[in-house]
């Protein structure tokens, strides 16, 4: 059997979310056609709506729906802090820790062997943002992998000489969890990382 | 930072998907607006024709956007054996065995204590298509779990008194792994139902 042509033609519309492969979509599809029709019309049309007026902010490039995005637009932050993340996901997992200065998204990291230089990534937006703005410092959170370290390297190069306080986020044992489980590498920077305490 | 109105009604719409919490309907929504916006638009257009389009066969009460679906017009399938599922994936995990006779398709399982009922589950609609059709054997292909056995037996306690042979697929080990890690039930399933090898 086959199935026919609109629950195929939905099952392989469904394989291209993350995640997703050919079984996972057919339970999807029936389950949406068996249980759920009206959740299912609400997704599409959510969707549509989403593909079609979602774009990016002006000035941090994240996605927005608006010219200005609700944390460039919030007047009660912080606008001498800067932090720079590597993906829209990046700036909500940043606030949600209660930071609350502002933002710039890159458009992913460095990555010379796919072609993806400086202008790829939305540097040079980056450097006039900070050529506009008045800010004191700027954290560079992109990811803690070997191209976001690269990122971050670079991007650094072309600001420490403005005079800014240029940061990067630290590198250490994440909370939770055992030390003999930790990675080598992580470990390291641990401990070159160390705090003296006070009393 | 909450997401912006459309990505969070996004998200939220994502999330009926059968397996999808939080996290994952981020990334899935994010992952489309950044990477694939058409292949969201045609994921929205598939979802809302298959809602709109999609309703059940006449004959075998399977998923179908035809009257009749393509196991019930197809002529050259055997019309002298039934086979009673209960849902339309599994028409699809029986077909994919080589079976070629008909199908029907239950509305799930007898379930006394959630309000279900031979009726509810589609069992008269089974009886007509039974007295419609010349069939020689009904093969009950419910689920091995208490609520499907216990579907089969009442469903063939209606039927043998018609002089039809009714069988229920065989219970046993599944191909594959060790004989250890069978669960005992299944086992003793297996040997109940063993088979003499011959020369």
């Amino acid at each position: 059997m086959s199935f026919t042509p609109l629950i195929r033609q939905l099952i392989d519309a469904l394989r291209i979310l993350p995640g997703v492969g050919q079984k996972t979509a057919q339970r999807m599809a029936l389950q949406l056609l068996e249980r759920d029709r009206s959740g299912g019309l609400r997704l599409a049309e959510a969707l549509r709506q989403a593909m079609e007026g979602v774009g990016y902010c002006r000035q941090c490039r994240t996605l927005s729906e608006d010219e200005i995005c609700p944390q460039c637009s919030d007047p009660r932050r912080d606008d001498s802090l800067l932090c720079v993340v590597q993906s829209p996901l990046d700036v909500f997992a940043v606030d949600q820790t209660g930071f609350r200065g502002r933002y710039f998204v890159l458009k992913g990291h460095l990555s010379p062997l796919d072609g993806l230089g400086p202008e790829a990534i939305g540097v040079p937006e980056l450097l006039e943002r900070i050529a506009q703005g008045g800010f004191n410092e700027v954290i560079l959170a992109t990811n803690p992998t070997v191209e976001g370290e690269a990122t971050a390297h670079y991007i650094a190069q072309l600001l420490l000489p403005k005079g800014l306080v240029v940061s990067r986020i630290a590198h250490g044992v994440p909370l939770g969890g055992e030390l003999e489980l930790v990675d080598g590498g992580t470990l390291a920077h641990a401990l070159a990382g160390r705090k003296p305490l006070t009393l």
